[in-house]
């Protein structure tokens, strides 16, 4: 039985039921001590004021989520959204995020190089390092799922973000993000996040439905899909993980479409099952 | 320019156009000389009937598509779905195709292990090898894209065929089949490719769409994506691969619908701009 006390809840997974304040209310009124927050939810909100709610709350703060997409071609473009990234930073760090979760970008449609994609998102990294440190907070990099590859992240395994971690050297403040919906199908995973090691900095979970019906936003709860979830959990733990793990739900079909309790509980009740 | 005497196509690229002899005839018509048939088109029109055609025709087989989908954890249907590429094979054969294309089988949603998944396959394969060495028909083993793991094939990458290859020991009756849609986002390609080497029997080709819409049915005429596709070919022909370029295209919403003649045409105009 997994310890409840663990649970982390990602603002997306109430997308579109709640407000930034009502997601806090919410986490409060069910006992979740930790959550982790969406960007576009929270400037809505207004930075400031969603940070004094969360320190009114007492609620701890597992990520902050997201900023990237830095592999434009065009380097105006690029240089825009790395600024973007240090505002997100800032942002992180005023809300009391450990980490940012940084999505690399996807593959430009007219230059059609994944090789050349990867290498500006990698220096784009080397070049957000700087500002991440002075802020104290972490670029937790996400390999995201291959069918995402050509427009959220050519990032894609967990093997391929330790050899980007590799190159930085700045294990101090860049780490990697495990997704379970991301990676339960990589026949090299076990030996990827034993060597990922100490690197892993945040761990989110979510099933893959058998019957899946969108690219992005048709995530199933834990136990609803195919996914060893407490599987892949004891492997990110053996490298001595022992942080929150965060569920994180795209779900426009489903858990989006349900009442905020009902979706709380029933994560509540598979964390203790099926995670 | 690519060499237009190498195109092959795939019956599914006109699925929905064509009957078989319609096929057949279309690509006799357009003077493409090798094609690859489609297992259930073949069926409905006959095996023994469709084999008469394709002698007729002139046209060579670059291989029949598929066979496989025995990774079910219950005995009996595992044991059914062997038989079944058995007969594959045997059609094979008797279109005088050299190579059955493999495709694995995904994860018993009940039982919830890709692990256990994968080592069915590999004990499904091995089984299937004397027949397939009896018949003369290869199987072409196919890596196809995550994102079918849980519903087609728990073999995703090129690296993890060719260490499938490792354990079959059998490179005279079991080989690979490299398809860009399925493998371009893979951060190892090029290496992976280099190692499969001349375990690499089958290439196909299509092109991944930005706006994809489906996890199955969407796939792009090479050019209109974001896939390099003459750099994974150069990969594929440095390992000495000098056999058909089969063009691959399931499509719903464009392709599929389209008059034959121009789907042939663009296919042949875009294998020498694209592919």
């Amino acid at each position: 039985m997994a310890d409840l006390a663990k649970l982390s809840i990602h603002q997306v997974t109430l997308l579109q039921q709640c407000t930034t304040p009502q997601f806090i209310e919410t986490m409060a009124h069910h006992d979740v001590r930790c959550a982790s927050l969406w960007r576009d939810k929270v400037r809505e909100h207004g930075v400031e004021r969603t940070a004094a709610l969360v320190a009114d709350s007492g609620i701890t703060m597992s990520g902050y989520c997201f900023g990237g997409l830095v592999t434009s071609p065009d380097a105006r473009e690029a240089a825009r959204a790395r600024d973007d990234v240090r505002r997100a930073l800032d942002e992180a760090a005023a809300l009391g995020a450990p980490c940012l979760v940084f999505v690399a970008g996807g593959v430009d449609p007219a230059e059609k190089s994944i090789a050349n994609a990867r290498t500006r998102a990698l220096d784009g990294i080397a070049d957000l390092i700087p500002h991440a440190r002075s802020v104290g907070v972490k670029l937790a990099i996400e390999p995201l799922h291959p069918m995402i590859c050509a427009t959220r992240s050519v990032l894609s395994t967990v093997g391929q973000a330790t050899r980007w971690c590799d190159k930085l050297a700045a294990d101090d403040i860049v780490g990697i993000a495990v997704d379970t919906y991301a990676v339960w199908w990589d026949p090299d995973l076990e030996a990827e996040i034993a060597r990922a090691g100490k690197r892993i900095c945040a761990f989110h979970v979510s099933d893959w439905l058998v019957d899946t019906q969108d690219l992005r936003f048709d995530r199933g709860m834990m136990g609803d899909g195919v996914i060893d979830i407490p599987g892949i959990r004891a492997m990110v733990e053996r490298t001595g993980f022992d942080g929150w793990v965060e569920v994180e739900i795209f779900s426009q079909r489903n858990w989006w479409k349900r009442d905020t309790d009902e979706v709380v509980e029933t994560i509540q009740e598979r964390f203790e099952s099926a995670t």
